[in-house]
């Protein structure tokens, strides 16, 4: 074998095992897109059936053997090949750990579980969910103990989504947050309350779906190959940089909920579209981790669309929409609503500032169900204590409480801590884009595409070619530091609120 | 090998062949209800591999060893497994015989075809679909040449569609039907024409999307395995019989378009629904041809949708739905309306009269396609004198001309003649239903249950265990007669247009 024919070897099997990631993606995403429920089984038969082909395809000996070969050339091989091949053989080596039957099984349980969670969330009804909680716990952590028994089984999880957090990096990070949030929040609701009447009109959902359309018209989303769809649970999923698709959920009563959802999928939309051309079809072809990937949601949801160049960039296209709604309005008006802050229930409808609290009661839920302390039984009287102490409020049920996300549902066990390090990235992403342009002068002026240019340059186009702390301290020039979020936090509260930062 | 671990082996690998099949059909369904057009060409690369990797199971050892076992030893064989190893012996040595790059880049081929058709007939762009029209004729040949060499191409086509199905047959049945139809067709342009202004109102389409659910609870279609999407042309799929969609069009300007096309789809979607439990995850688990399908179609679209019976049972709830566009009308007015025949372009909208003409005007073409004697080029003048011959009208353009059904673009050359041998087949069942029950009198009481009863029994539970011709002459008592077709027009537009049967 000469490199050449294992890269072509390599390059020929990941093209294989993305069009079985299509192939799943693609019927997951018909599932929460409008499926009937009694097609979930029929579903889960076809993706275990895929799933066993594609297990069979990941870790057969043509793929093993091309990688075998370029990882003992590896000091031979360009950078980006480098990678892949580095990746790709840890991959091979850590599914192989794991038996074709615990797979599939999962595979099947997972899918069997999101349907599941969908109908008990609707029913208000956590009895029938909790089995699955516990049975994806210990299937994860049988195969965190397979694949890597020296790890604790949530650093395995956390891993999965942000290579390198840990635990002990988690306790670090959350700390330096609470420690300027919780005084912050404290801060904010002794002071006057910002009026969000705006929001609190009826906005019809029709109406609504055109204004997200705008919004990804000012995003600059390639809508030849993004398209939206409507979901209990906004999510975005890339097949491959060529087809990208977001959703969001409209509550006619609640206009914002949605424009939010659609700004913070977007900007994961626009990471997977921006993806290098050669990166395609190849599977660091994705964006680089979840912490990453949350850091371009969030920084276009909070950092530009919560920001005031965007709301007067966005209102007059509110007025045209729901010139009704709107009467006696300013973008102003739009941006105080768009950033009233306090304690609430729900992460997805949390404001900037609480919201990492959502977070913090969620790591400390994986944390003790990980460590064995707690089973599904205990997490309503869990959820409902933490939330009393981190955000000062009781919880009146499961579905706006323990049922509320989807990602326990999905497997996402350690996925949650990377929204909040997102965040932070976001704002460290800010300081260093402003040294660069006027971000917020380029907003307002229609100007996303400066925005966009420097974060492909920076970010998007790489995929996952980079580890993440290894691409974010070389687009910061520093290591990571939460202090810029934090202190971008207070400028900001104290801007709204009208106290001294 | 025993019997039983040979049928054990292949229940396991058609349920892996139903599972690509599956996979397949969702991507498709995905391109056609909303995917942007740039991910056409991803989705076909997708398509390309699984269509490989099926290939390989399909024509696999472990499959061949199994069915060659069985269809050794098919006389100890249960009726059913008989059929299933006599029908996959077949079909594995045809696959063999096509090369797996034919097979695949066939898959790739209609793909893309079906892309360039939607953008050539929304352009009213011939000339660039045209081309796909000759390579997918060329592909068909080549296959039929392979696989059934001593059988005309076009016969080749045909039978893929309707298992012993001939030009031979065709042309004695075609001519049965213009003996009878082109002087009906006279006869009814020479009446006073129906009033039909009860559809020339506008119905929004949002409220025509829940007379689509109305209209599916009235056929007692089972929602919790059944959903309806929206496309440019109205189909049905079904990926097991715990998985089926039916798509329809709405037009503001013309609500019984999109009505007849949910009633047809529906018939569709009944039989797949209806198909036993134990042939479920088979292969022989759809419907047994497509002449029999749409027989199934065209009797709940025209025999049962465009009945007296059926206008008086919807008639009210369009009234509820829509007050003021049915104002002053009443259920007699529905069904004139929605009988109305004059010659027209659009297939699709056709009334139930000059239907079979449309569908004589694409088996000329496809013959002569398939002969040699006509290519691409030649089709828009031939579509012309065609539809001016048979029809008596002028195409103003190929989008209501060539370019108005997706067929082609779909790789389904030979299957028109299944609608006008489907609606030949209603008729015939039709009659023998009444011998059994009141037919019409069970649909206006809204129990089409009914029928969906005696249709179960008699052909959707089959699924393809028998011939078409076999079941019909099963179900029918006596061989199959287009009689029964052109009696039942000439009666039905007597009392329509009010002259002597």
């Amino acid at each position: 074998m000469t490199i050449e024919e294992a890269k072509t070897k390599l390059a020929e099997i990941e093209k294989k095992e993305i069009a079985y990631d299509h192939a799943a993606g693609i019927l997951y995403y018909d599932g929460v897109t409008g499926a009937p429920a009694g097609t979930a089984e029929n579903r889960g038969e076809t993706l275990a059936i895929l799933s066993e082909a594609q297990y069979a395809l990941s870790t057969g000996d043509e793929l093993t053997e091309a990688v075998e070969f370029l990882f003992a050339h590896k000091d031979e091989l360009d950078p980006v090949t480098r990678r892949i091949a580095e990746r790709k053989h840890k991959d091979i080596a850590d599914l192989k750990k794991i038996p074709v039957e615990e797979y599939v099984a999962y595979t099947r349980l997972l899918n069997e579980s999101e349907s599941v969670w969908h109908k008990a969330k609707e029913e208000n009804d956590y009895a029938s969910f909790a089995p699955y909680i516990d049975k994806i716990v210990e299937t994860q952590k049988r195969i965190a103990s397979l694949v890597a028994p020296e790890k604790d089984p949530y650093d395995y999880q956390l891993d999965s989504f942000e290579e390198g957090l840990t635990k002990e990096k988690c306790e670090v990070f959350f700390a330096a947050l609470s420690k300027e949030i919780v005084p912050l929040v404290k801060k904010v609701t002794s002071s006057k309350q910002v009026d969000d009447s705006l929001n609190q009109k009826l906005y019809p959902v029709a109406i609504q779906e055109k204004l997200s359309d705008e919004l990804m018209a000012f995003m600059k989303i390639d809508r030849d190959h993004c398209m939206i769809g409507t979901t209990e649970h906004p999510f975005t999923t890339g097949f491959t940089k060529y087809d990208v698709r977001i959703t969001t959920h409209y509550h006619e009563d609640n206009f914002l909920s949605s424009l939010f959802s659609v700004v913070h999928e977007g900007g994961h939309a626009l990471y997977e579209l921006g993806v290098s051309d050669n990166l395609t079809y190849t599977r660091p072809g994705g964006g680089v981790s979840m912490g990453v990937h949350e850091s371009q949601s969030r920084f276009y949801e909070n950092i530009i669309g919560r920001s005031k160049a965007f709301t007067s960039l966005v209102f007059p296209t509110l007025q045209k929409l729901f010139p009704e709604q709107t009467e006696g309005k300013t973008a102003e008006d739009m941006w105080l609503a768009a950033n009233k802050s306090e304690p609430s229930l729900i992460r997805t409808e949390a404001d900037e500032l609480t919201y990492a609290l959502h977070i913090m009661v969620r790591y400390e839920i994986e944390k003790k169900l990980f460590s064995g302390e707690v089973t599904s039984k205990d997490l309503p009287e869990l959820w409902a204590k933490l939330y009393k102490e981190y955000l000062g409020i009781d919880v009146p049920d499961d579905k706006q409480g323990v049922l509320q996300d989807s990602h326990w549902s999905g497997g996402l066990f350690g996925y949650f801590p990377s929204y909040a390090l997102g965040s932070a990235y976001g704002a460290q992403l800010l300081d260093k884009m402003e040294e660069e342009f006027d971000v917020f002068g380029a907003v307002e002026n229609n100007e996303t595409e400066k925005v966009n240019s420097w974060l492909r340059e920076h970010i998007w186009q790489y995929g996952c070619l980079y580890k993440p702390t290894e691409l974010m301290e070389k687009v910061f020039g520093k290591p990571f530091d939460p202090t810029y979020f934090t202190d971008y936090l207070k400028k900001k509260y104290a801007a709204i609120y009208g106290f001294e930062a």
